[in-house]
């Protein structure tokens, strides 16, 4: 295989959240792969996976985590690849508040791109506007899902103005 | 010119925090742009700016902004290229949680990706991250850029062990 | 038609909330209009919407959205109409307060009327209060209003005491 | 006097904020009155002024209070007249949390158009949009501020851009 | 009836809450009214409610509101009498911080005694221990109250540790 | 002597704001004794003077404390006399949210009367009130403060409408 | 019995957080005691237990307890042995923040180990870690636990992986 | 050098705050190291460190970072050692709560000992707990410590009674 983009999220229960990029990108066809790395549990996998990445040809990492979530911020520490962070609002998480701020305020130098909370759709379509900015098949494509997106609105007026 | 990346801020007061985007990107030798778009004051230039911005080149937007920041949204909602968001914790924010939440939790289709509160020096970095995906003498240096910081945290370490 | 009130949301999935205002406005015999105008999916119809709004007759804008909650601040910089903000507490909300936040803490020039969290209701009432500045047969109807509340509580407070 | 809006504060030491609203009446040609009015302090002065608002000929009343802020939404509760909120960020209060919350979270029934932390001026821009509603010139002046507050920021863009 | 202990609530509603103030005023055996009375619905109600309080020989004031909760403190601030505010979750509360912040965070000269989130058992108990001040029997009861409680622990205790 | 009222305090930089009470017992004319009682640094001097409180004449203790504040629950559940908690901002406070927490959310059986951040004044003032329960002279020297308070205000009034 | 770590929570209904502590005790075959003490409804049940634990032999309490959450803090107040503070999200908690700052927030002098919002499970293996210190059978099994932990994740990952 | 206790810091600019946590072990004679070792600028550094700290002797790693905070999570996720955790209340820190949360919120098998916001010499005395659980002479240091610590309270209380 030959994926750009890497999946990975701190525990087997994100996964109901974190499908949601995995989608997008096979939406947009693009070649991803997808596991489990722990930041607190598998130190040294995450390690590797993170030293690994760029030679592995990956492009971009998304990664999830609830609670005290460290997955992102480490993992964008090792590797040069952006990484996208995806905060999870796990049960142990207070209200989602914990899972944002460990990966949003990172300090300067190792930045991660938060996106909102339970996102990962919107991780997806991020990584594929990164690849777009060297691919303009993808930019075309990111422009018909906007559109898709505006017609679908046109469509929920059109329907309550009717009534 | 051939800017890469547009650095937009929603008042002139954010000058000083945004300007450690533009020093990272001159750092790196990337060209870019800056100026002062308003979502609230210059709706329409920020439209037109937003639309605009991948047909004249822009490969990436980094938008600050504070309060109800809607900038770094607003512009995410026009182009399909992505958009940086700097939550800048601006004299009328409310100690950064309404730039943070305002600018972080957009919705399903319309990602932007956030970095810490003030974090400009970080949007700078993560527009370099992107444009690498597609330049590998931007990774590196990048891993120059972190071989730095960890040698300057070696050195800290150093002397504090000394004393 | 004639409406003098627009209702704007930003999802469909917030008419379960922002039909209170309409049903409010109805009660009071304002005619109205209602349909779903997204900032984030519909920018161009949004701004269509704000910039018409005046010459079209429009008196007022009611703009519910949740989560970073662009939509009644981006009418209300494009309009002259005054915008009542309604936060809806959306499923993708951290507990209503970015729904706050994004809509409340708007910079200097640019109001939005912010009501509480998915208090509709209480939208239609202020267009109600609006339109009653220079209509004084609304006066009239808000005061039957607020006496009927009186009453309702009087009732309350009666079978209580007479348990 | 002929004052279509009333200023109202919970306290003198509010009046540096308040001001501002005063100030954009004064810009837009508008009879105000501005006193002192407090809720917990004098209550029956309370009572009085907002029971005879609307007869002495007020359209509008602004309210500001910090703190358990609770001027604005009892002014709301005796009157008829539409009621703009301005939380004030008190010495006493919690970074403004309080302020914003007991004026914002208003009860079914009884809005408050409330307004950001300390944002007296848009206060006074509301206040100008709701005459506006039934007086063109008001409309005309309106968008002449915005023309304004658009001219600034091309100024600053301007400036910014020539660097 | 010669009511010591007047229970007041916003709406009725929050009665589910409220009761266990009268409960334990019960089992206290002090003589207690209870009613409706909104500080937003029925603003003069509240008035002559508070005004008349002490004349009739009540003691003490416990008020219960949720959201913007205006009740107690308006009551405080036409009353000499102490005045216990109850904090309620209610269901237009944003988790309770609204009703907390705008019951606990009165300005100096008009305080409210407020109890936890909910805690109309704890206002009763209070109510109990101010009228102890001066009726020895009541701290007898207040004493048995507290045995009672610590039993209760112990048997809990001696459970578990059987176990 | 003959202390009606015993302020505590968990530590000796709490005075500057628990001088408050002191103040206002003082112009009340109510005897108080005042010290120092640390839950956590004297727990067994806490003890004990929660313990011979009642015995010692004290009708109601006043209990300051910031951080995790235990020092006014603490004493509460020992002693059987009303118990007013002040939350200090204190230095190690993050910004008076623990302080306020820990004391206002005890649990059912054990209330403490909890006023505003750093509010010693109120905690004066409601022991007044308490004491005046049983006490009709500080009924009149309660009202007479209210109207003291209510003509400072219309003196501000005045003033700010005669400019 | 000999047990080496006490576990106490200040209520029955706190025991099915707590008894993680106690099954990870059990697992790493370390002797423990597990009963109920109430800071509040049993201050001198507490104070004994607090006052005794180390001459009982005990070497760690755990003690767990939600809302205005004294316990953890007043027992460290009087032993000397470390305590481990596990909040507790119970019934009457706002979302665990009061829980976990009254437990969290302890002045300076007076230390409480805190662990996340209900995880127990954490204070029964900091306390093993805790005993490691002088027993390296224990590090031995905390390594083969960790291990574990690290072998599970790779099970899901590679279960993910192949799909 | 025999060191007992490892103390680390995410930045120099910590040092300020973490010394505390130094002069407490100092104190106590305890022998300790002290360094910086940032989780996101040298993370190898981190590996190592954790990895090594107990076959180096050490017993116990005390931890301090601000912000998104991982440090000390992290080096718990590679030792088997205690880690006790210090918030620190950085310059790009939102008052603390990042720096908290992502300490405190750690998931189910990897515990950090957390205490209080810029609490470093908690974390030193919990140190000497620990260390003390195997060592009756640091017991007897820690009593005369707690001692000292109620002498200094009493010694305040007599002074302020004596005014």
């Amino acid at each position: 295989m030959n994926a750009k983009v890497g999946i990975i999220m701190g525990s087997k229960s994100d996964l109901p959240v974190m499908q949601d990029a995995a989608d997008i990108l096979t939406e947009f066809g693009i070649d991803f792969e997808i596991t489990v790395v722990s930041a607190h549990r598998t130190p040294e996998r995450m390690f590797t996976y993170a030293k690994e990445a760029h030679s592995r040809g990956l492009k971009i990492i998304i990664a999830g985590a609830g609670g005290a979530a460290h997955l992102p911020g480490m993992v964008a520490s090792i590797t040069t690849l952006p990484v996208i962070g995806v905060p999870v609002k796990s049960s142990n998480s207070i209200d989602g508040w914990d899972s944002i701020l460990s990966i949003l305020q990172m300090p300067n130098g190792i930045p991660v791109a938060t996106v909102a909370l339970n996102a990962a759709k919107n991780a997806g379509l991020l990584a594929a506007q990164i690849l777009a900015t060297a691919d303009e098949s993808l930019t075309v494509k990111m422009q018909e899902y906007k559109d898709d997106l505006r017609k679908k609105v046109e469509d929920s007026a059109a329907e309550l103005e009717s009534k």
